[in-house]
């Protein structure tokens, strides 16, 4: 094994938000010297890295001479310049995860196809080059409104995903590839996350529940564990266990599903990295998703995935109407709560909807940590001054 | 509430060692901006601050000029200039712990004397101003052997401690102010860290067991609950809640007692900061002692203390015999084992008996968290290479 604590080894992170600044959190506590490379130079990862590199992800020179300087490199967003991480490969620089599951993933249409080849269930669809085609498709009634429509490329929070039900609709999209999904009326989105390492030793996380406010297309809490039945729990991990699997992944691979109404699990899509859907594990579970990701790509055995507690994870967005430098209103107030852990990435300006922070409440008691979790997000409010 | 979080509010830290280091995960957390002040150029709090200042703590124009540059100034080291910190406060730097209970601590008679005048059981003692008062008081019959000496002056880790039986003892020690203490045949070293906030809402931690090895004078585990009987928990709880209370203290105060033979609880010394017996609650508290620090000393409610599960702390020190570039042998394994998680100070150089870092083991299981710290004991080696 190589000697990665408190040693020369480093470790390069594309990516500097606040996925990058909670793994550094992690390799602070092993002393494990790191290399962050983000374009923003106010980057939430700037402190706690050994050497902060400002720089585009998605130019090929910058991240390939990021990558010679560090022996495993790693990602904490999915958009970056794939043909530089296979060149880094082909020179011997450990890439985790993978340039091919990167490649897989970014693409949405190739997503679904590597299921579809895979035998890992997920919605029907089909593949467009165009909006044009799309449309074609529809006049000769191949497709049926309502559809999903999904941008190819990029998309991510609820970006280049449109529910769509008539042409209208169509107008205001994106002309590029897109796919076009069946609309599953699910019972609930859940997610699991998957870790594996590369001698292949794997552990799933509980299964969370994803719930979101019924009118805005976003999710309000990450629920551990789901409300479910422990038949759709176990269906769900081995869904997500084959895709894992599938993808080699070395590292985590967060997979997000729909229970059907028949029970049915369906993948919807895959993120290769730190997710959202995690975040309850800072202080829910026995190893963290961020220390279990170090675990990972470092080929070091991993972590125990059960909660200690339950945990419910609110997101903290910037209020609308708000723009400019963040205060978070009644912050103490949530903070006297039983259970309550802010998070705060450390971003300066606040805009409508931007991700400024989480809340993480934990209980003995999911259903107590839900209803705090309620609580929570009834009083604090992220407003500009 | 002053707005602490993402703003331009900045909180001084005076010691920059591992305590500061793990203080800085929760800063980071909240988002506060930190200065670090700490006489070494690779302290391991050098990474994850704002703003990095090498300097001594000990001069008085050092730690002037560094806290007026802050907003509100706490400790990780009592070791400090305590005349600086006393023009800060005249000059309204909020201090915390204040200089008048750091004046207190630093000198281990005070701290007897204030024990007594606050009638908190302590073990008897008397105050010289020099070894030669002491073997003078010997032979005059008014101290027996054996008893406790303790230099008043600076002593940490079991420095600055000894039993002493004869004459010959006392050949080695420093000829400065000490105690002559009774020397107590416990049953347990116990601890409590209370937590205590500005405008007096206070908390206190459960009560742990420090075990210490048979023969060298090391705490070699801290266990978290005491296996003790709940009366003699609760009375410990209530002594350290006097303590606290008798110091007025802000932030934490970790009191360090003894239980009797006859379940009497005695206060042995006390640290108004984070403490070595704290860290099992990072993994196994609902609040982490760094996370309460911060929340006591800015005045923001303060964190439930509860356990989620029980704890046991091991220290990572340096092996007798190996000097020089830091190699944890074996941390692959024990990160195999259950619920165990390394921590990794930072310091690049061992040393024998150097604290490198700590490993804590949770369980839903006391007995078993035991069991395997004493694994994780047996595996780990700190060593050179």
């Amino acid at each position: 094994m190589a000697n990665y604590f408190s040693s020369d080894f480093t470790l390069g992170i594309l990516g500097g938000g606040q996925l990058g600044k909670m793994l550094l959190t992690e390799t602070r506590k092993y002393d494990i010297k790191t290399f962050v490379l983000d374009p923003s130079s106010d980057a939430p990862s700037r402190l706690a890295c050994n050497r902060f590199f400002q720089g585009s992800l998605l130019d090929f020179d910058t991240v390939y001479n990021f990558g010679k300087q560090v022996d495993v490199l790693t990602i904490e967003i999915e958009n970056v310049n794939v043909e530089a991480l296979e060149k880094l490969e082909e020179e011997g620089v450990k890439v985790y995860p993978s340039a091919r599951s990167l490649k897989i993933i970014q693409n949405k249409g190739f997503q679904k196809q590597f299921y579809a080849q895979n035998n890992i269930p997920t919605a029907d669809f089909f593949r467009f080059p165009s909006i044009e085609e799309l449309k074609k498709a529809i006049e000769d009634s191949h497709i049926r409104f309502p559809f999903v429509w999904k941008s190819t490329r990029f998309g991510y929070d609820g970006n280049g995903v449109k529910i769509v039900r008539s042409f209208t609709d169509l107008e205001s999209l994106p002309k590029g590839e897109c796919i076009a999904e069946t609309m599953i009326p699910f019972k609930n989105e859940l997610a699991v996350i998957v870790a594996r390492n590369l001698q292949g030793e794997v552990r799933t996380y509980p299964v969370v529940e994803m719930e979101f406010h019924p009118e805005a297309n976003q999710v309000e809490y990450v629920i551990c564990p789901a409300r479910i039945s422990d038949t759709v729990a176990q269906k769900a991990r081995e869904v997500a266990l084959k895709t894992a699997e599938a993808f080699g992944i070395v590292g985590l691979l967060a997979v997000e599903m729909f229970q059907t109404q028949e029970d049915d699990i369906l993948v919807n899509e895959v993120a290769p990295r730190t997710h959202n859907s995690g975040h309850y594990s800072i202080e829910a579970a026995y190893t963290s998703q961020f220390e279990q990701h170090l675990r990972a790509i470092l080929n070091l055995p991993l972590g125990k995935t059960e909660s200690k507690l339950a945990g419910v994870m609110v997101n903290l967005v910037g209020a609308e109407g708000h723009t400019g430098e963040v205060v978070y209103q009644n912050i103490e107030k949530i903070m006297a709560m039983e259970g309550v852990t802010p998070h705060i990435y450390g971003k300066r300006e606040t805009r409508p909807f931007r991700k400024m922070g989480h809340v993480t409440i934990i209980s003995e008691n999911v259903v107590e940590a839900r209803r705090i979790a309620q609580e929570v997000k009834e009083t604090i409010k992220v407003i500009s001054n």
